[in-house]
């Protein structure tokens, strides 16, 4: 099938089951917390998926190679990204399974009804307005800052378009975790499980990966640290299996 | 001066300062969660401290061999741990900065008075009724469940006791960390520190010491994790500082 590179636009190989991505030069590019909450979201076999603020689609792209997920739908409020990341699933041949809509994500209830999905998944923009310089290139700014939409947004709106005991998957800032606790349970998503990724064994945890389960009665298990480098400064193992290099 | 022991009480020297401390042979007994408390809280000069919940004393011992906080009060509703407790401060010869009052902690606002204290410690029950067996061991029962005050008393309490922008600091188990943020907001004492402690690098996080400020704005730090032990199974270098082994 023929997809065409706009300018600018590269095919990235994501070194994992021959999937591959387009990403835009001076865009926002994918990172680890893409990779990382793709893995940690534990997919079920016909699970219908959700993925506010797709991207550039890698979180509904992994989940698609990874797992045997019914149906993975990713929104995107930016036109261009959104019309990107479909070439991105036809490059990869996963049309199928996996639908690309241009939308707001807080207007998902309207767009998908009530009690629609299994799984949310989720790497919103993890700056506050007003916490950290705003990027000058809007693209960039839109994926790190909560311009178009915070954090309650996304509760909000995943409450209401989750199955009850469907569950809440996210990865997110430490520093931001009072608010993500607060926003969970206001919005009746408990917190289940949560894990600290740390660079390495002696630094401070920069990212949280956190499941929760719409409906559920408290109780939180915290997981083992989870260190990207070792001593050595390589990947660590279980970095190096996330990534499909065992 | 002559403090007598009970029958079934034994004084343990805490090897720091000359600090010594009386238990009960059958009670509950200070463990790794009290010192490492004691130092996370960081008293200033001329600080008025309270300690909810003080059981033998060991914290408000530790606070006033370590630090040059004006007062500290720690209040205790079993009558004869309030009363052992006392005889440890004369051991020490602390009576004159520390005062244990035999309360119910959930009195302390018509006890003591709204906006008094700069900084509140406490070590409380860890696990809610119904999380875990209860000891056969009523004392034991009592400084582990939330049997005489919950995680939500100890917030609502704390709120009006503590002057504003007074600290409140706490060591609790990371099983209940939605809650302990969760009841932390909700009673206006916002999470500003979070360290937690692990056994050794692979395992699980087993405690987390946290601080947050009344009526401060939204900001959390999340500190470098930790570790008890090392590879070696010794005692890390950390550790032993706290310990005054340096």
């Amino acid at each position: 099938m023929d997809v065409l590179l706009k300018k600018n636009e590269r095919i990235d190989d994501l070194q994992y089951k021959g999937l591959k991505i387009i990403q835009k030069d001076d865009g926002f590019c994918f990172g680890l917390d893409a990779v990382l909450v793709s893995n940690f979201a534990d997919v079920r076999k016909n699970d219908c998926v959700i993925d506010l603020g797709t991207g550039t689609g890698i979180i509904s792209i992994l989940i698609a190679g990874k797992t045997e997920a019914k149906s993975i739908t990713g929104i995107e409020i930016q036109e261009d990204m959104a019309e990107m990341a479909n070439r991105s699933i036809k490059l990869n041949n996963l049309q199928d399974r996996v639908k690309i809509i241009c939308g707001d994500l807080r207007k998902s209830p309207e767009i998908f009804g009530i009690s629609k999905f299994d799984v949310v998944v989720t790497n919103p923009p993890y700056m506050n307005v007003g916490g950290g310089l705003l990027n000058p290139n809007e693209k960039k700014a839109i994926s790190r800052h909560e311009i178009l939409c915070t954090l309650e947004d996304i509760m909000k709106v995943s409450e209401k378009i989750l199955k009850p005991m469907g569950r809440f998957v996210m990865v997110h800032r430490p520093d931001r975790l009072v608010d993500i606790i607060w926003f969970m349970r206001k919005y009746s998503i408990e917190p289940k499980y949560m894990r600290f990724v740390y660079p390495s064994a002696n630094k401070k945890a920069n990212l949280i990966l956190i499941k929760g389960t719409k409906q559920a009665r408290p109780q939180l298990k915290m997981m083992e640290p989870l260190y990207v480098y070792n001593e050595k400064g390589q990947f660590t193992d279980e970095i190096n299996k996330i990534y499909g290099r065992e």
